[in-house]
C-alpha cells in the first residue's frame, strides 16, 4: 500500500472521535460533546493561553498535543475522571489502542505520534504539563457554564474535583488559580456539592 | 477586563462552532458534521499528509489556518459550496463575523488570528494553498464513504464538483490526482451523477 492510501485510512479511522461521547455538555447544554469537538477546543485554548504556562512552550508541539490526545478513545473509550474501576484499566485499554490505531500510518509517522501521545500521558516535559492543564480546565468550564449537570448527575463534590484537577497548577498557575475560584464560586451558586 | 478574562471569553463563544452544521455526514453517514469537528479532522490531515503538498509548507502554520478557518460561521453560517446566492453574499458576512469574533480576543492575538483567515481565503500563500486543498478533499472522501448522500441530495453533478474543488491542484497536484480517481469511481458506483 502506498503512503498516501495508508494516511488517509488513518485519516477515515480517525472520524470514529465524532462518535466517543465526553460527560460534559456544549455550551448551550443541548447536548453532550464528542471528543473530536473537544480536541479542537483544546486546540484553540492552547493556541490562546499559551502565555499563562509556567515555563515556555513550544507552542505547536502543545496544539499538536492535544489534537491527538484523545485518539485511543476510539478503541478505549472515555473513562470519566471519577469512574475509579474504569481508571484501574484505562492505561493498558489506551495502549493497546495506540498501536492500533497509530499503527495505520507509515512508519515515521506512527512513531512520532505514539511517542507524543506517551509523552502527553506521562506529564514529564513543560509541553504536556501544560496540555494536561488545558486538558482539566476545559471541562470545568463546560461544568460551570451548564450550571453543573455533569457533577451532580455525577455525585461530584468540590474536594473530588480538586483532587482530581489540582495538578493543573504543573503546567500553569495562573490557569489553577482562575479554576480554583470558578469552583468555590461554582459551589456558591449550588453546582457543586461542597 | 485581564487578558486572560477576554481570552477565555472568546474560547466560550466559539464553542458555538460545534453548533454549526455542514452538508457531510460523518462517515458512518449517522449525523450531519459540525464545523469544530470538522475543523480537528482537517487539522489531523495538515500534519500526517503535509509531504504531498506542491511547495514546502509550514505545517505549524497550516494546522493553525484549518483550526481557525471555519470560525467566521458561528455568525456567517455555513454556505454550501454550490449554493450560488449564499456565496455572493458570503465574504461580507464573514468578514462582519472576523471582526466581532476575533476581536474577543487581546489586541496581538485578534490581529494574529484575523490575518491567518484572510490568509487562508486568499489562496495567494503556499501555505494557504495546501490549507485549501485539505479542505476540498475532506468533503470529498466524506461524500464518497457516505455513498454520495448529499450529492445526490442536492443534485450535484461530476462536472460541478469538478469546477469547485479542482483548485486543490494549486496546493498539491498529488491530492488532485486522487481526488479525481475517487471522483470518477463515485461516478461508476452510481453516487455521483457523470
Amino acid at each position: 500500500m502506498d503512503q498516501l492510501t495508508q494516511q488517509l485510512q488513518f485519516i477515515r479511522e480517525i472520524d470514529k472521535l465524532k462518535g466517543v461521547l465526553r460527560r460534559s455538555y456544549i455550551m448551550d447544554g443541548s447536548r453532550r460533546e464528542n471528543s473530536a469537538e473537544h480536541s479542537w477546543h483544546l486546540a484553540l485554548m492552547a493556541l490562546t493561553l499559551a502565555e499563562h504556562a509556567n515555563e515556555p512552550v513550544d507552542v505547536s508541539r502543545v496544539v499538536k498535543m492535544v489534537l491527538i490526545h484523545d485518539i485511543v478513545e476510539i478503541d478505549a473509550g472515555d473513562t470519566f475522571l471519577y469512574d475509579q474501576e474504569g481508571n484501574a484499566t484505562k492505561a493498558d485499554r489506551e495502549q493497546r489502542a495506540a498501536a492500533r490505531i497509530f499503527g495505520l500510518l507509515p512508519d515515521p509517522q506512527q512513531d512520532e505520534l505514539t511517542a507524543l501521545w506517551q509523552e502527553f500521558e506521562a506529564r514529564e516535559t513543560a509541553d504536556s504539563r501544560f496540555a494536561n492543564a488545558l486538558d482539566r480546565l476545559m471541562p470545568l468550564l463546560h461544568n460551570y457554564y451548564n450550571q453543573g449537570k455533569p457533577w451532580q448527575a455525577h455525585g461530584v463534590t468540590r474536594d473530588q474535583v480538586i483532587d482530581m484537577v489540582q495538578h493543573m497548577a504543573e503546567g500553569s498557575t495562573t490557569l489553577w488559580d482562575y479554576a480554583f475560584n470558578l469552583l468555590n464560586d461554582a459551589v456558591d451558586k449550588g453546582y457543586l456539592a461542597p
